[in-house]
Formats: C-alpha cells, sequence, structure tokens
C-alpha cells in the first residue's frame, strides 16, 4: 500500500497529495478498497473522513479508533500520516487473519486535511468537524493557492459543508474509548537515540508572532557613527541571539520547549552600504508545559523593551496567536507503554515536536495517544524516510494496545 | 544654481543625475554655461570633467583645484556632490567680483560619475580618468539597470574612453598644488554637536564581504530539539550581534571605525514553522585606520570559527572587496583650519565616513582635503537637506583657504 501511495502521488520531486483535492481523493479510495477485501465495515462521513470497522463483540460499545491522515505537504513525503493509516490497517488484518473479535469495535480512521497548514489555514478542520468542533466560519478559509474556500473544495470532493452548520458531529468521548496515532517522529531524536519507537506523552502548545517587524532608520553605513545608529539588522540580531540563550538557560533548568526564529529579512529599501531601517521576522515558541512558554514571553517583552531603549528601534510585534498544549491521555500512555513492553520493542516516552489529529481528539476529551516511529532526514520534504522493520514495531505496539485495550 | 540644478532633475520623488546620463549632462552644461558668463576658461578632458579657471598670475604653476561631483543617485538629494562644484563657483566667482588675482590658477572642478555604485560598480571613474588612474578594464563595468558597459556611456555622451586605452592622464602631483572638495557631510554628526562645518582628517578605508552566507539545515521548528538544531538564522544572529559588540568594546578603547549588516535575510525555502537553513548576508566595515580594520576581522573569523563549530552551520564569507584609507594632506588640513579660525567659522575635526573623489586624488599623491557641511536627513535619499548659512560657511572657508594657498 505504500508503494501503490507513492507511485500515484509522485509529483516529480517529492509526494503530493492535496487535501480535498485528486491526492488525497486517491488514497482514501485505496484505503476503502483495501478495507471491503479485508471484510471491514467501510463508511464516509460528512467531511469525508473515512472508517473501516472490525467489528466486536459488543457493537454498542464506545470504540478503539486507530488512525491518522492520508493527504501530504506538497513535495512531501510518503509516510507523514499515511504511516498511522497503514498501522490501523495492519492491525485489523492481522485481528481477521487470526480471527480474533475484539469485545468492541476497532475502527481504522482516516482523517481528512490534517496538512492544513499547507493547504488551508486552519488546524485538523477534518478531525474537528468529526468531533463537532469546527467552527462554521472555518469554512470560509481560503486554500493558500488558489484563495477558494475549504467549502468549496469539500463539497467539490462530494462530502457536505452544511452539516458543519448545522454542528452535527460524528464522534465524542461518548462512542470513543481512545483513538490512537501512530505517526513518524518527524524529528531526529529516535534516530539519534539508537531507538525504534516513541510513545508521547502530549502535543505542544505554541505562542506565535508570525508578521513581526522591526523599525529603525535608515541610513549610511559609513557616515553614521555607532551612537547615532538605528539599526534594524543588528536590534534582531540581539534579540534572536539574546532569546535563544534565554531558552538555552531554562533547558539547562530542565524545561522541554522550542524556540524558532523561522524568518528573518531586512526590508525592501536595505541594500549595500545601507544601515537597515527595517527588518521583518517569524517567531515560533511551543512546549508541552505552559510554564516555559510564559517564561519565554516574559523574556521577549522584557528584551523587546530594552533593545527599543538601547538601540532607538521600535520592535512591533504583530498578534500574537497561540494554541494550548494537549496532554496525551495517561490511560492510553500508560496502556502503550505496556505493550512496548510486553513485546519487548524499546520505546522512548517523549513529547510531540508537531501537531498531529491527536491534539483535537484530546481536547475534545477523546483519550488519545501517539506512537512515534524512528524516521530519517526530517518530515515535509521529498527525503523523508522510514525503515519498514521501524514501521513494522510501531504498527505491532498499536496492535497490542488495541487488542488489550478493546476487551 | 541649485534651484536651476534641482527643477531640472527632480524625477518626481528625489534628485535623479545619472553618471555620464542626461542630468548629469545638464549639470555640466549649467555649470559651463555660468562659468563662460563669469569670464572663467573653460575645458572639457577626455573622460567629460569640466574645468573652469581663473587665471593665476603664474599659469605654469600648479594650480588649486576646487569642486566635487555633479551626478546623483537615483531619486537622491541636491546638495550630495553638487554643493562642492557651486562652493568652487562661489570662490572664484567672489575673487572675479573684487578684482582678485591669485598667484596660480584656481580651477573649479566637476568630476563625472563619482555616484559610480549607483550607476556602474567602479569607484570614481571620472577623478581616475583624469589622474591616469583608471585601468582600461574597468571601461568594460556594467551600468547596474542596462548591462551596457562605462565605455558606451562615456562615447555616447561624447567623451574618449580610447584615450584611457592609451594612458592619458590630465592631473596628477607635477600640476596639482591641491585638490578642495566641499561636501555635505552625509551624516548626523555635526548637527548633533550643532557645528556647521567639518575638516575632514581621512577617508576611510574598507573591507566588505558583499555576498555571505550561512549554511545550516532546514527542519521543523516543533520537532527537532535544541541540540540537533543547525539553525542558520540564530548563527546569523550570533555572528552580528557578537561582532557588533566587538565594535562596541574598540570605539570603547579610543578606535574609530564603522561595522554594518547591510542586508540579511533567510533563505528562499524559508518559511514558518521551519527552522532556517540557509542566511544571506552582507558586511561593510569602515575606518581611517587600518588597525581596528584588522582587529574587527580576525574577530570577525574567530567568530565563524565558533559559531560553525557550536551551531553546526557553514559560514562561508565569499570574496572580500577592500579599499585603502585615504588621508588627507596635513598641509591642506592646516590650511583649512587655519581659514576657518580666520573666519571664525566653528570647525570640527573629523573623519569622513564616506568615500568622495578626494580618495581618488590623495592616493594619486596629490594633497587633497575636505570641507563638510552640516546637513540634514542623511544623504541619498530625497530628503537629504542643508541650510544655505551652512554652506555659505563652508564656502567661505575653501575661498579663504584658496585664496591663501593660491599665493
Amino acid at each position: 500500500m505504500f508503494d501503490e501511495l507513492r507511485a500515484k502521488s509522485f509529483d516529480g520531486v517529492g509526494i503530493t497529495r492535496e487535501a480535498y483535492g485528486p491526492g488525497e481523493a486517491m488514497a482514501h479510495a485505496m484505503v476503502a478498497r483495501e478495507s471491503a477485501a479485508l471484510g471491514l465495515e467501510v463508511a464516509t462521513d460528512f467531511a469525508g473522513n473515512l472508517y473501516a470497522t472490525l467489528p466486536g463483540a459488543d457493537r454498542a460499545a464506545p470504540r478503539v479508533l486507530i488512525g491518522s491522515h492520508l493527504d501530504s505537504v506538497p513535495q512531501g513525503g510518503n509516510f507523514d500520516g499515511a504511516a498511522g493509516v497503514l498501522a490501523g490497517m495492519a492491525t485489523v488484518a492481522g485481528m481477521r487473519k487470526a480471527g480474533f473479535t475484539p469485545a468492541r469495535d476497532i475502527t481504522v480512521l482516516a482523517v481528512r486535511a490534517e496538512e492544513a497548514g499547507a493547504w488551508f489555514p486552519t488546524s485538523y478542520p477534518g478531525s474537528r468537524a468529526a468531533l463537532g468542533r469546527l467552527k462554521p466560519e472555518e469554512l470560509q478559509v481560503k486554500r493558500q493557492d488558489s484563495g477558494r474556500p475549504l467549502e468549496a473544495y469539500m463539497r467539490e470532493a462530494g462530502f457536505d459543508p452544511d452539516a458543519v452548520r448545522a454542528g452535527q458531529r460524528r464522534l465524542g468521548p461518548d462512542n470513543v474509548a481512545a483513538f490512537v496515532e501512530l505517526h513518524i517522529e518527524q524529528g531526529p531524536v529516535l534516530e539519534a537515540d539508537g531507538i525504534p519507537v516513541g510513545i508521547v506523552t502530549g502535543i505542544p502548545g505554541s505562542r506565535r508572532h508570525r508578521r513581526a517587524r522591526i523599525t529603525g532608520e535608515y541610513s549610511h553605513s559609513g557616515a553614521v557613527p555607532r551612537k547615532y545608529r538605528a539599526d534594524a539588522a543588528v536590534a534582531m540580531a540581539e534579540l534572536a541571539y539574546r532569546l535563544d540563550a534565554y531558552w538555552g538557560e531554562l533547558e539547562r533548568e530542565g524545561h522541554r520547549l522550542v524556540c524558532t526564529f523561522c524568518e528573518m529579512a531586512t526590508g525592501a529599501q536595505s541594500g549595500f552600504t545601507k544601515i537597515s531601517g527595517e527588518v521583518n521576522f517569524s517567531l515560533d515558541v511551543r512546549a508541552v508545559d505552559p510554564a516555559p512558554l510564559g517564561k519565554m514571553f516574559n523574556e521577549l517583552h522584557r528584551l523587546k523593551a530594552e533593545i527599543e531603549a538601547s538601540r532607538s528601534v521600535a520592535i512591533d510585534l504583530g498578534a500574537e496567536t497561540s494554541s494550548m498544549a494537549s496532554p496525551m491521555h495517561p490511560a492510553v500512555i500508560a496502556g502503550l507503554t505496556a505493550a512496548a513492553e510486553r513485546l519487548r520493542i524499546p520505546a522512548k516516552i517523549m513529547a510531540s515536536g508537531g501537531g498531529h489529529d491527536a491534539a483535537a481528539f484530546a481536547q475534545a476529551g477523546v483519550p488519545a495517544g501517539m506512537v512515534f516511529v524512528r524516521n530519517q532526514n526530517g518530515s515535509h520534504n521529498p527525503h523523508e524516510a522510514m525503515r519498514m522493520d521501524d514501521f513494522a514495531a510501531g504498527a505491532a505496539v498499536v496492535a497490542q494496545f488495541a487488542a488489550a485495550y478493546a476487551t
């Protein structure tokens, strides 16, 4: 199935499976076809999420969901998302083959449009729609390249955005016992530590400034002495260097967080032999624990005031956007840990770096958990890689968990 | 004459007088016309430089030259360059009016194409041609916007680039007693100090990197912990912040220099939620004294090695370009200082920040000096300003000097 996905979504450089577009539709059709071949019950909800269910003994009991997303960023990799859905397929296929009937339904869930950042500027529209938590106005977010709204793409793909408007939901704590998502790690930690599998403690919250600006004064790089300068570039350098140093301090104190100046660029009027009068930048700070997030932003505001005064510049941070951290459920973490121990698969207990659909489930009150699989070369790029042995180890942990949790 | 220049070279935003183009030609024609009206001897050399001479008693004695350039940057100001030529006109007009015959010729010199950085990427082609120091291959430098060579523009303007190729020269230590250039300061020092006039000690040398690059690794801003990052943006910040701090140290030790990171920008693949894998930047360091230039570059290379090791990035500084400092001649400095004292015009002894034609004369062994006039709002922009009282004070110092020096 990985090979078929790759063959059908290779774009000449990497893998492209557009959210609510042809690439994602191809992947959903493949999973539906293979699910039907396994004799699973196949269904789709109003937002296009796909459900492939192995019926349990008690059809009315809250089910176990195993899944992830099938879309990708443009020119991305084959495993980001798809690995979680195929881990679900492997789980139910194994149970089917073994003639195992779980106590409750086990459903493979293929979520729509998780790579929202690459297509539609909103988070987890597919899973939040199913959970009844997508706001009607979010149907109007525009796809980044075309400018056309999410609603139009949902409708053209054959789904029913009006159900979002009507407040419908399909999933929630009342009918889901657990959501488990397997995903490539996207970072280098498991690879560096030599551990195939991670069990995720939580998905970080974030505090962000996407459009920040430092304004100084353009002037002659030869003629203006140090004390008369309002140099936006050096002010930028001081802010980034010192906030980064503070991050280092917090890490040494035992806090876990990340802080990234993603973009920084002197303004359009800048040029050689000019002191820069403008720098634009973006800042992304994330942590599972809100305490270090707060400390970083206190330091950011302290440095802003200090640098504005000492360097005669104005620092306009622009709008702050933030998201809440989503801790994974202790019972799911414990269950996944026990499963790995039983299978003697080395597993690292770790925080997620990126966001995942599991965050939407956790925010909705559904017990959620994640299994990371060691991967190489990062993610969201054509060089993204994962060894099949590691995938098998991660999928085995998920299957062991599901078998135990569904009893 | 300032008003006429402004009216005829206003471009809708600022002043544009293209080197070897229509704006500069208009200004030269005006100066030639007014010089003829004053009864001066008007001549042009093979490179288009204009000479308007008040004959002295001894026509064979080395002359005193007073002048500057008449071209401007695009959308620049009216006074940068032109003030020096008009100060020369004021000097000889005053002498003419007073019936004063100097002991030696006094020539107003309007140099071509000083704003080479804005049009042709070479320094002082007009004055260096007259001094026999423009290299034939420099005739091939391409105008930045059109890509056509300097030689083509010189020829179309009616001049003779073949004379450059033939090694001709018009000026040198053998026939010039002194070159004096009045110029707006281009910086805020005189304005801040409340002094109308500056007497320049020298024009700084420079060491520059126009195309430097830091290469790290693009990766996920959430998923990659601190210790695994190769963040080019923070490496850039550290380099700029710490080199700037070292400049501050050198200043406190009494060194005089400027250090500017003119441009810095994360690479084309950068984006929000990505760690930056590339930053491009430019660096311009200048000092009259070569010692602090050397210290800064030692520190730059030390920081480069340290940051490459600590942040897992590669810093490629690219080609270094440099220019020699040009001290003004002690006798000219002393003469200008004595002139200001005699006239009771407050004058500050100071280094130049930018480069000027006086540097080309000094490099050729001609005794050179400069008078700065207090100006507002910097230079090379439409808001550049100069008070006429300050211009008159500066021009008076030049005239007093010339009268004394030409005896």
